[in-house]
């Protein structure tokens, strides 16, 4: 693909999940995307009016699902780009055949995300099942660790890694923090669990609740500490815990990190040179907190910080659209860089 | 009054907003208690009925607002308890001269809290109103710092604080934990905000909107370090990042704690100790995670714990509701255990 | 069974929904009931304390579930009163051999709340599970349809029909309203659906969502008509239209009705005169609305009407708990008519 | 203002509500408009970005609120377009002399919506503020009452009109119905009530709530009356009874139309002649029901109806996005019309 492309056919497998709706939505507004296939499994032979009843009035007119298959798709030569928007296991069966057959893959499952077969068991405890790409996947957060030209399959951070990663690489980078002694809690909307009919998610059980869960080994924490060590050149380990909140979109991150004598200036001043001319990174005064009522609906990811003199820690604030910015819409970012269009394009 | 008295008289000094909602609630249903008096300024002449439509099927007979005035209560011989449900710095006033004619006074206020007139300044912004009964107080979670015969102004523990002190002091006492590098997260209902026309507290500024606020020193702070000193034998700094979710009621709160070689048997050995009997802490088992839904119209806060192998932190967690076992409930349980009732009366 | 009993053994069959939980609940603290068993077919094992997280603080000590069996409850000779919490079509099933056991049966399904197999076929779209029955059972609405001594199978009136029928009964009684053209639309919590892992039910998909469903024939249509019919005198049919609200609890009814030259003082007398005295009917002045919210947790339903010079029609409101008086809570209050307790036991 | 110009620059007063919001929202992503003035008396001098955090990936660099003044507005001469989001009562008081320098106003209030001041009187309960105006304001909704080539001060239909004249006007003027007997209910998220420091939209107030207000006779009725006359030709009355849920966004409106002989064919063809290529009303199957939350954040009003054979009425539903299609979107929509631009230009 010439980065002087014009425009660009793509296509989404697995788009029958909430992820799924917003990428559609936003691949139906973008100026240089042509959505040309949308496939599911359970969807096929639907309509998108029909599927997805809210976007109705948007929607590139006559698509229908078709059956998700992996041989086929790798055949269609009208396609360029494909996302995958299915669960982890399930896209790597995917990725390889189309990767073979020359198309950019821009995975927004965890199938790719991660350094290791070894560290992919560890976490998300069967085998990795298809060990001989991992090589191949790029894990990208594109205002710090973007694509490169020529990338075929990128891993797309994670809802939770990407409001956790914005606010501290730059600061383990620039050697503001030393990244030890990190505690990070984040509350997400419901949304993060998935379209599913799961007692967990009714809405009985999620309205007027809040609670952590899943303490303390969540799945998101390998590719949190990977790319933490690697941006501190050095092994890291943080607490992480995350909780549900009850709310549909949205991850509110609230993380404590000993100042060890750096300076708010300096937090700051690190934060300024790493997201100048960043759209989608917004720092936030000091003394104001991301909510996630400002970043809904948005590519945008909110951050802040304050430091505790009496604890000698700074406190720092994130929010994020788990939905977009930690999924949809950073995929689409990502598109935007590799085909090199607008970063913006189809975002704001 | 006698610890074997069958019943009380009480009244309510401010009982327009939610907390006093659920006292009136809780003392129309209890059955040693007579509500005998509720005054508030700005609904003086209204009827319990009128002001709070909830309740209509349960309140006593003819209870109609009067007037808050400390001198008019501090003359009503037919009342014996008074509830102060007012704000900081009001509550104090009312408090003097009701404690001069003898009665008994259980604030839900922070007037009488804290130990010192410094303490309350730095933290309140504002001299203390009465420094001369800051020695009467008694801070008061019945489980853990219990009230004693012949206490006469009682500072019930705010809702924040009860929901960290109840799972913190016994570990603490016990030595399990030595207080270092503590890092604790709380989540509250918005109730927790007060019955106020305040653009903050608009359903749709909170609706879907989950975010830190007031970081990094908060008010309750200084409770909450004052008891957790006074546990471990030693001045104690935490770090405290409250948040506001979107939901009414409960508070939920994960507490991150170096666990400095100490076992999860330790802790919830010290636990079991601690809260044996005591029918309003509910020790959950390790691997299950308190839920505001769970404990929401209840007295009951629910506590449990992890340890994290890889940090060696524990991660505590704990919920309550913040109207209830955060101040109303905790508040008759107070009064329960010193008249001599049933510490469950009028909480089941 | 005596009407001077002053203690009845009941059981539960069908606990593990949300009716159920509002049954254990109530029963739990009502002072003349001991809950003696508690049956699920998916629960059978499990200790109460572990089904129902929320009531830990006040259940009877060891109780568990044992498997639903309807010739071994029959058996269950120190059981008084079952309570049937179950789908319809299966509620059939446990009543008949408990009936014929001598057993009071107080059933929260719709198996016997209509007079005709037909009927039943019609608006449940399979035939009636046991009609043989269908003679036996009594419509209930305490304050309106009241049990009858000797009464052995009661059919509890649903959850939309008794904020349909509670206002309308009396005014078609005294021939205040004369049954036509009246437009019903009712609001309802979505807990109404029951505890069910169903993606109509997700939190994501009805947070934000209001809607009508299942226009323009609901289920219980069925009641509603043959018991207004019953009041008039004559057939009655009517428009209900349904819909779900992003609430867990809760049903808010909005009734129009012509007033054919009534007046509203002749509706509220009508009103008076069937609700003095009756605790959990409470009759709202005119101008003033049937909030859910003011009813959420309660037995009680409220209603309230108003008369529309320009259009010639009241419109009357109501509000109540569908997991309340709408079904375990209005279950309780027939239990206490029939055993001769105070009406209010355990529900205030 | 041509009809072949290319953009337009516009300004917003009174932009610090809900609705505001939205139009700045829409304006910035607008391809043929730019936003040059934004005005508020409580904001006068606060940057756009920092009194909406929700937009600061998308605002126009350096646009700050100036104080509102109708007399300085008007002699802008780089606005051509000024939308008014003001209260009712202020928005003429703006509207005389913007008109008077030959701008186009677009107004969101009440202001000119009604043909006589009697009527205003009637039901705003003061005397109208610019009597002389109200022939020139003509009162729109793009699809079914469109703007007229040379207009010079527009009404917009306000939310709940919006959601009961897009599926009724078609009927009555295709003579499917014939206005008796009309019923409605309708149900508004909270944003409707405006942003407030107001307890009644408090989110402990409303979360959980649903309930009737205002009945019967809310403001309007006026213009739902007034119009719905003018498609039936004759005086049309109709019962309508507005409620609040406990949501943000959205009107979902039911509403109930006698029949008189009329068939689903009919009144689906007189819906399908009205708004074949009309991209913002979606006409639905019958048997599936208009949603709130399929249409909240976009332009769309979807409308469906079924028959019921029992009663012989139709029941018709509709919704929309209260904030939207209920005020800025139409706004906008109706500028691209007087414009000459698309009719979806910022608004997919």
């Amino acid at each position: 693909m010439s980065e002087i492309a014009k425009s660009v056919n793509v296509g989404i497998t697995g788009a029958s999940g909430y992820s799924g709706v917003e990428l559609v939505k936003i691949l139906s507004r973008h100026p240089n995307a042509r959505l040309k296939a949308v496939t599911s499994r359970t969807l096929a032979g639907t309509s998108l009016a029909d599927a997805m009843p809210a976007l109705t009035h948007m929607l590139p007119k006559g698509l229908v699902f078709t059956s998700s298959d992996p041989a086929e798709q790798a055949k269609r030569d009208d396609i360029d780009v494909w996302f995958l928007a299915l669960p982890h296991g399930v896209a790597a069966e995917y990725a390889s055949p189309l990767v073979k057959a020359g198309k950019t893959v821009i995975d927004l499952s965890a199938d790719f995300r991660l350094g290791s077969e070894a560290l992919y068991k560890e976490f998300y405890k069967e085998e990795h099942p298809a060990p001989e790409l991992l090589h191949l996947g790029r894990y990208v957060i594109p205002e710090i660790i973007p694509p490169q030209v020529g990338d075929k399959l990128i891993a797309c951070a994670g809802c939770y890694p990407t409001s956790i990663l914005a606010p501290l690489v730059p600061l383990l980078r620039a050697k503001v923090l030393d990244a030890e002694g990190i505690v990070i809690n984040s509350y997400s909307g419901v949304s993060g669990g998935g379209k599913k009919a799961d007692l967990l998610y009714a809405y009985c059980e999620r309205n007027e609740s809040a609670k952590a869960y899943g303490l303390p080994k969540h799945r998101h924490l390998s590719e949190i500490e990977e790319q933490l060590s690697a941006a501190a050149g050095k092994p890291v380990i943080v607490q992480f815990s995350p909780h549900l909140a009850p709310m549909t979109r949205g991850i509110a991150t609230t993380i404590v990190a000993p100042a060890h004598g750096a300076t708010l200036e300096a937090l700051y001043s690190a934060w300024q040179t790493a997201y100048a001319n960043k759209p989608f990174i917004n720092v936030l005064k000091s003394g104001t907190f991301a909510d996630t009522l400002n970043i809904s609906g948005t590519n945008r990811c909110d951050i802040s910080a304050v430091y505790d003199p009496r604890t000698k820690n700074f406190v720092i604030t994130s929010a994020l659209d788990n939905l977009i910015k930690g999924a949809s819409g950073q995929a689409v970012q990502i598109m935007n860089l590799l085909c090199g269009f607008e970063e913006t394009a189809g975002l704001l």
